[in-house]
């Protein structure tokens, strides 16, 4: 990276951190930042690399900040938190454009505004390669964090909306790039945004690990097939779900047969849509409805913890296939 | 990376990271890891990258791992902290060995249970170029950290132990690397150790947070020309050194001598030695001689804190020259 663009980019990063933050006892320019720390932190890290996470032909620098920052703030909502602060460890080639990692920093300073979350530090070093590491540090309400490891049997599991949205989308901006032609299919721009552009859930998360129902929660980015799968493994149980109530957008019908793929490798399979999963406690599932009356469009019951290993899917035609591990592996 | 290796990996740092440990609510295996937080939390992040931060020709993996960890360290040391929970982000090549992250992995577990600190969590990617990211959260004593924007007039200026040891150091390793032969000045051993495992100041550091007498610190990676003028610019005062005064190893004669570099340009300017730079409230100096009696050895006061801008070096003829920002920029 030419020395101009790192200082210019040290300067940005310092005036978006300057001025009293909440909580906030010592931001950049010393050896260490200082937070306040009131109870527990969660603490999240993901690393993004040009080319394996994203790409910058058709991902704008701007929605990509702003996901460099979602998909770890979805990972405070998958624990029922609040985030707070984020640093950024950034690998920037020698050729990276100025303009692109300024849109990329605009990106990421909008989504944190969004979310009352803090810049408070990190480190910017030159490489080969483009690598966007977010951290990013949360605060559980006080009646504690979700984790994955208590789902018992006889819960229900949850989604929180569509799935299988992100993953069309993605489909179709490759696709786009080899053809070089646009794709017209129905509603296309509310999967292409589903990529683009995920949005954290964390109000929802909040309000899930508030209502003292959820036993068990986790977010959606490898595939529904492979996260719960996760929770059944952390929870030593397994579930069963039925795809009919599987909930997915009404775009990705078109969408798909446009594609040539069927709307189940997106459903159960996609990767990104950063909805949450997660279980409800066993006889709980009429006062959960009415307590999360709010959201009642979109979460939806799809189906039910038990006993033993292993994610079963139970098909319309009434056999069961098991689909354990069957999502992307970043 | 192989897909095994990279499950070797996980495996490892799991394993490295289960049982119960003080403050760690939720370790790695959930969306996020969980610490308890009391008072506030120091924060510091480095990324190393391969070829610019370091050298695998000369530079052991184990001990890497050990000074991966150390320059994070030493960022808590010069706040006054105890470090507690460290998480790793490694970008790793796909022809990286396993033999290689395996013992970078051993020499980061080692200096972890040296300074009681746990590996909490982070992420590993593929990717072209191995960068080690690793960031620490330590807390600060009750009394409160210590920043760099706090000396004031009249305090004097110290520093922690010899200058340009690791410099020197280096440049050994490279000549021997670029010869091919093995240097055989008295007591490199001593200059090359300081390079390739240097040892962060931790107890030293809590020691002079709680003397109630020091007044700003930081420590020196990059080289006491550099970084005591971070300390005066961000405090707006300046300071004098003495040339007479600063510390240095006496194997660094006759090392600089074979190397043919002024020993200045060392002691200075080279980088990498982590010690620590602090300042002593004016008219403390007896006391705190006092109260530090044990480190009496190896502390050293250096020069004085003055009104104005700048960094300036009194020489052994009596002239003073300015020396600010003259360190390694990494």
């Amino acid at each position: 990276m030419a020395a101009w663009s790192e200082r210019r980019l040290i300067e940005k990063i310092q005036k978006a951190s300057s001025g009293s933050k909440r909580g906030l006892l010592k931001s950049i320019g010393d050896d260490c930042c200082e937070v306040v720390a009131s109870g527990s932190f969660l603490i999240s890290t993901d690393s993004l690399v040009d080319g394996i996470h994203f790409n910058r032909l058709f991902h704008p620098a701007h929605l990509l900040g702003r996901k460099s920052v979602a998909v770890n703030l979805s990972d405070i909502a998958a624990m029922g938190g609040r985030p707070r602060f984020i640093l950024l460890s950034l690998c920037l080639p020698v050729d990276i454009q100025w303009e692109w990692i300024s849109n990329w920093l605009d990106g990421v300073l909008e989504i944190l505004d969004e979310y009352d979350c803090v810049l408070i530090g990190g480190d910017t070093v030159q490489a080969k390669e483009l690598v966007l590491t977010v951290t990013v540090l949360g605060e559980p309400l006080e009646t504690g964090a979700i984790y994955r490891n208590t789902a018992e049997v006889g819960d229900t599991v949850w989604v929180s909306g569509p799935l299988g949205s992100a993953g069309c989308g993605l489909k179709l901006l490759m696709e786009q790039l080899e053809t070089g032609k646009k794709i017209t299919s129905k509603g296309a721009d509310i999967l292409l945004a589903a990529h683009l552009n995920p949005r954290p859930q964390i109000e929802l998360g909040l309000q899930l690990a508030g209502s003292g129902m959820v036993t068990a929660m986790q977010d959606i980015s490898d595939g529904i097939a492979t996260d719960l799968a996760h929770i059944c493994k952390a929870s030593v149980v397994s579930a069963t779900i039925l795809e009919a109530s599987l909930p997915f957008s009404p775009e990705l019908i078109p969408a798909a047969a446009t594609l040539e793929t069927a709307r189940e490798d997106f459903i159960l399979r996609a990767g990104e849509d950063y909805e949450l999963v997660f279980t409800v406690k066993h006889g709980a599932e009429t006062d959960f409805r009415n307590r999360l009356e709010g959201y009642a469009d979109t979460l939806v019951k799809i189906g039910e913890i038990r006993s033993g290993k292993g994610l079963f899917l139970q098909k319309d035609d009434g056999t069961t296939k098991e689909i354990s591990f069957q999502g992307y592996e970043h």
